[in-house]
């Protein structure tokens, strides 16, 4: 594949961030890469990894110049991102993100952006539960959705671009309005992870006796749980304050239908839980056609 | 390894009973096999796949003569089973089964079980989403945890033999009390189930055009989910009913944390969301450490 940008500038540089930096250095996407991240710590791995050309803590001295700007940070971070990067960036750029949310990485990034730039979101819908830039790896994105989330009336060209570079991960790209984003995403992601995180809790609150056979015992179904609740603190935090509507509004429809299961495990009424789990079989033979599986 | 029985009987044989068939096979450790099971179905699948030297219909023929009973189907059908074999059990035989609840398994069986024969009830804590004999393989136990539940005054004898044939299946074998084992299981296998069963159903009962999307972007958390919830419906019905107060238990104590969280962020408390995510993590060290994942 040719060259796509000259300079690519990455804010926050951690598993996604470092992903795809090595994706377009594998490619040849880019002629020059540039990491800014808040800590010392996680530049010095960058620079120990050759993740990147030039290392900075600064995000405007990081975007200056840049053809396109990565913003891969946690969501609470974006609103000063933007606020110090604004001035800097140069006229023509690209702005994107990685954010699982995008309802609220829009509102935060948007008011500090110059009209000469073209900002279009975006999310990888990709990751694991190791997080730093010492976690990434080119494959990461291999057959995944990446979804980008264009406000109307954004560049049809910068779109294609930011749609070309998705693909060179191993992506499938689809574009959909932020509002419907957030509300797949709160169903398929934000509520499996907030129900991973409380029954691991739950399991630590237990007595200590009964939590180390927990453990022991784990490959029976809890296992998979603490898979997700071992995701990254900080973004998770970020992404239920920020998709904090939506998750309630699921985490509400899925309180009323374990309230249902709960009562008829109560009275007994095995036809009842026997119709519901043959139900939910049919929803991963169609995650299995859809090749999800 | 050498015999360990001479007949081996299993009521009911679908992915658990046909998978320590294979291994019995595989090991030499029994020189005949009968089967039995309700559905002409099955019989014709174990005839075809030949996991047994005879099949019957009728639980009193097939334990006619053996050395080892291995009660394989759903509890709710363990009472009725109890009845008819007690009378065709042969003096010293063995009686165990692999049901995911003990407390119920003991009850159900041992008042129709004769003096004369020895009981100890059993559960390998394997499976997959899939059942019936033709699912089964004799790998399904390897690595994976055994747990008997002898009842006090049980036979050590009987206790070792059993202990041999699941250490047979690369299992690694524990006791402990039936009230204990349920109490375990309830927390690290059943809620897990219960949940994943409903936020399975929650997704069902969606929208039809959100829905769709699930299944599109499922690998973001919810195929996890998926897979558990596929498991046998008449099996989890059975698991729930017999394991209802314990199950019921943990609900209470899952409902209430989520209800906390739900609270942390209705409330933007995110000081609170990142100290349990960051609790959360733990816990998958811990099971990282014992080798269980």
């Amino acid at each position: 594949m040719s060259v796509l940008f000259d300079r690519v500038a990455f804010i926050g540089i951690g598993l996604i961030g470092s992903s795809l930096a090595r994706v377009m250095r594998r490619d040849g996407l880019v002629r020059e890469i540039v990491a800014c991240a808040r800590r010392p710590e996680t530049l010095a791995t960058v620079r120990e990894l050759k993740l990147a050309d030039r290392v900075t803590a600064d995000p405007a001295d990081a975007v200056a110049g840049a053809d396109l700007v990565v913003i891969a940070t946690p969501l609470s971070a974006y609103a000063e991102i933007g606020r110090r990067i604004g001035p800097a960036l140069k006229a023509g750029a690209i702005v994107t993100d990685v954010g699982s949310v995008k309802g609220t990485a829009i509102r935060d990034l948007r008011p500090s952006l110059p009209e000469t730039v073209h900002f279009v979101a975006g999310h990888p819908v990709a990751g694991t539960e190791h997080s730093g830039p010492e976690s990434g790896f080119a494959e990461l994105f291999d057959g995944r959705w990446c979804i980008l989330t264009p406000l109307p009336g954004a560049d049809a060209g910068v779109v294609e671009k930011l749609t070309k570079l998705w693909q060179a991960t191993g992506s499938k790209v689809v574009t959909m309005g932020p509002e419907h984003h957030d509300k797949v995403l709160a169903i398929v992601s934000h509520l499996p992870h907030l129900i991973a995180y409380t029954i691991v809790d739950t399991a630590t609150n237990l007595e200590t006796d009964l939590q180390s056979e927990v453990i022991e015992f784990s490959a029976s179904g809890f296992r998979d749980f603490t898979r997700i609740a071992a995701s990254d603190p900080v973004m998770w935090r970020d992404v239920f304050l920020a998709n904090r509507e939506a998750v309630l509004e699921m985490l509400q429809r899925f309180t009323e239908d374990l309230t249902a299961l709960q009562r008829a495990i109560r009275r007994g009424e095995g036809d009842k839980l026997q119709e519901l789990f043959t139900r939910t079989r049919a929803i991963r033979r169609a995650i299995i056609e859809a090749k999800q599986a």
